[in-house]
C-alpha cells in the first residue's frame, strides 16, 4: 500500500525500474564531486540538529544573489516552500495559477484548503503568456503562481511582462527553479524586482542545476520580512538537513561547472529540436533542460516498451493525450531517445 | 537576520559554539558506522528523486514493528509529522496537550490555526499522569497530545492508562520518540493497541536512538488508513531524502548496537541520579536518556560560563526558572558535568 497517492510526477524510477529516465529534468552531468564530498563529509556531523536558520548557506546565497540574508528562506526542496507559501495564504480568496504548469501548486493549495482558478495559456499561441493577463481583476485573488521557464513548456515570461504583473500588487509566487538551466539565467533583475515589489516571492532550487533531487534543497527570495517569517512558521524547525545545507554551500562554488554544463545542454537542446521537428513532431521552443512535444502516436507507451521513460503530460491541466515532456540528457542518451522516437514515428 | 524565530530548543550548537552539549537528547555513542556508510553511499544516487512512498524503508519497518506497511507514514523528522498531524485536524475544536511537554505540539497547532488547551501535570505529584485525566470530556477536543516518555520529565505513562485514554475515542497523538532509549522499550503492545484503536497515532523517530538528528527521519503508525492518507497529503512529495531513507534501512539492522548503548546509558542515568541527589538537587525519575532537574541556583547560566550547554526549561508551560534538562552522555562527559554542578551547588 502506497499511502501517499500523490500527483504523478517525472522521475518515478521506483515504479519504473531500470529505465533510461527522460522524465525528470535533472542536469544530466550528475553531481559535481565537490558537492558529493561536502554532503558525504557532513554525515559525521549529523549527530547535531541542523541549523534551523541555515545561517552559513543563507550568508553565501546572499552574496551570490546580491540581496540581504533576511530576504532568503531555505526549505526541504522547492516543494516544501510551495506548501509553506500555500499555508501562508488567507483562506477566503482563491489563488490564480497560470496553466498548464507544475501540478504541485494546486496540490499544495488543496492541502492548505485554498480554492484556485486556472488562467489557461492558449495552445494555439504556443502557451506563451501575453499582456492580456494584465486585464485580470487581481484584487479577486490572494496570490498568483507563475513558473518561468514554465514546466512543462520550458517557455519564459518576458521580464517586462513579469514586472507589469508584479506592479498589480498581487502576491506573486514566481517559480524560477529552471532559470539557471537556460542560456539567459540573468534575464530578470532579481534584486531590483524584489526591492520594488515586496509582493514578489521567487522560488529557486539546487535540485535541477546540481542534480541533487535526492538531497532536498530549495529557497525563496522575498523582501517582505513579515511574510517570509509567516512562511517559515508554517514548516517545522530543522526542515533542511545538514547534508543538504553543506551541499548547497559547496554548490555555490561550482558556478563554472554549472555554466559549462548548461552550455552543453543548450547545444543538445538545439540538436534535439531540429531532429524532432524533422520527424514531424510538434516541438515547443523551450529554453530550459527539457522539451514539450506533441505527437498523435502514443509515444509514452511505445517508448516505455523500449525501456525509455518520458513524462506523460496528458494529465496536466490544459494538455491532453499525445503531449510528452523529455529531459535533455547527454549526447549518446539523446541519440538513443531520438532513434526510439524515429522508430515509433515511422 | 534569522527569519525563523522558532521556539528555543536544545541542541542549538550554532548559537553556542564549542560548548559541551548536554542540551540535546541524542544517543551519546554517535552514529553507528553502518548507518554512516549507508547515508554516505546514498549520496551518489541523489541524482534521482527520493521514493515519495519510502517503500523499502516502510517494508523493513513493517517487519520490525509487526504491523502492515499501510499503517506507516515516514516524514522529514518527527517535527514534520507533528505538523502534518496538526494540519489534518478539524479547525473548529481545540486540541489538548498534556503539559509540561515538548513545545513543537503547540507550535504546530498554532501554525495550523488550531486552538489548544493544556492539561497540566501536577508538580507536587512529580508530573505523573494519573487516572483523573479520564474524567475529562474528550468530545470537546479534536485531538490530544501525550509524550511518553515525556520530554522534559522522562516519565512514561502507564500502559493501562494509555489504553484507557485511547478507549475514549479521542484522536490520540502519542509521541514515543524516546521509548527506545528506556530499559522497557516494549512496555506497550503497539500492534495490538493500533489494531484496537484507529484513533491512536504513534510517533517514532530514528533521530535520538541512532544519533542522526542532522539527517531528519521520523515515522508515525496508525491503523486508520484514511487519516494517514490525509496526513500524507499535508506534506509535500519527496519530503524524506534518499540518505535519510537509506540510513533508516541501515538503522533497522543495528538493533544489537542500540540495546548495548541503551544499557550503558541506563547505568549512567542511575549513577547521575544518585550523584545529583547527593548534591541536593531535585531529580525527577526519568526513564529515558535525559533527566529533569530543579535547583534554586542558576545552573543554566553558571554551566554556560563553564562551557557546558544544558536545556533551560524555564520557558516550558508549567515549569519555571530553576528547571533544567540534561542529556545522559558518556561517563567522562557526565563526570565533567557533575563536577561543574558540584562547584555551582557548593
Amino acid at each position: 500500500m502506497l499511502i501517499k497517492e500523490k500527483n504523478p510526477h517525472g522521475g518515478d524510477i521506483y515504479t519504473h525500474k531500470g529505465m533510461l529516465d527522460f522524465s525528470a529534468n535533472i542536469n544530466p552531468f550528475g553531481i559535481p564531486d565537490e558537492i558529493k564530498n561536502a554532503a558525504a563529509d557532513a554525515i559525521d556531523g549529523c549527530t547535531a540538529y541542523p541549523d534551523p536558520y541555515c545561517r552559513t548557506l543563507r550568508s553565501k546565497l546572499s552574496e551570490q544573489e546580491g540581496i540581504p540574508e533576511g530576504w532568503i528562506l531555505c526549505g526541504n526542496g522547492a516543494a516544501d516552500l510551495i506548501y509553506s507559501f500555500a499555508y501562508s495564504l488567507p483562506p477566503n480568496k482563491p489563488a490564480l495559477i497560470v496553466s498548464p504548469t507544475f501540478s504541485e501548486y494546486q496540490t499544495a493549495l488543496a492541502a492548505a484548503g485554498i480554492a484556485f482558478e486556472h488562467y489557461m495559456l492558449n495552445e494555439e499561441k504556443g502557451f506563451i503568456l501575453d499582456d492580456s493577463i494584465i486585464k485580470k481583476d487581481f484584487s479577486k485573488y490572494s496570490a498568483m503562481f507563475i513558473c518561468t521557464p514554465n514546466n512543462p513548456t520550458g517557455i519564459t515570461v518576458r521580464p517586462e511582462l513579469l514586472i507589469k504583473i508584479a506592479e498589480t500588487g498581487v502576491r506573486l509566487f514566481c517559480d524560477m527553479c529552471f532559470m539557471d538551466m537556460t542560456a539567459s539565467p540573468n534575464q530578470y533583475d532579481i534584486p531590483d524586482m524584489l526591492k520594488k515589489y515586496p509582493n514578489l516571492v521567487i522560488l529557486k532550487a539546487f535540485t535541477k542545476s546540481f542534480a541533487i533531487p535526492g538531497l532536498r534543497l530549495g529557497y525563496v527570495l522575498c523582501s517582505d520580512g513579515e511574510f517570509l517569517t509567516a512562511m517559515s512558521e508554517k514548516s517545522p524547525c530543522w526542515n533542511v538537513s545538514i547534508p543538504a545545507q553543506e551541499a548547497g554551500c559547496a554548490a555555490l562554488d561550482c558556478k563554472e561547472w554549472l555554466s559549462c554544463t548548461v552550455q552543453a545542454i543548450g547545444s543538445e537542446r538545439e540538436r534535439m529540436v531540429s531532429a524532432l521537428n524533422s520527424m514531424g513532431l510538434k516541438v515547443f521552443p523551450g529554453e530550459a533542460n527539457f522539451l514539450l512535444l506533441y505527437s498523435e502516436r502514443n509515444l509514452y507507451s511505445s517508448l516505455l516498451e523500449k525501456g525509455i521513460l518520458v513524462r506523460d503530460c496528458s494529465n496536466y491541466q490544459g494538455l491532453r493525450k499525445g503531449y510528452i515532456r523529455i529531459a535533455i540528457r547527454k549526447p549518446e542518451e539523446n541519440d538513443r531517445l531520438l532513434s526510439a522516437i524515429k522508430e515509433v514515428q515511422r
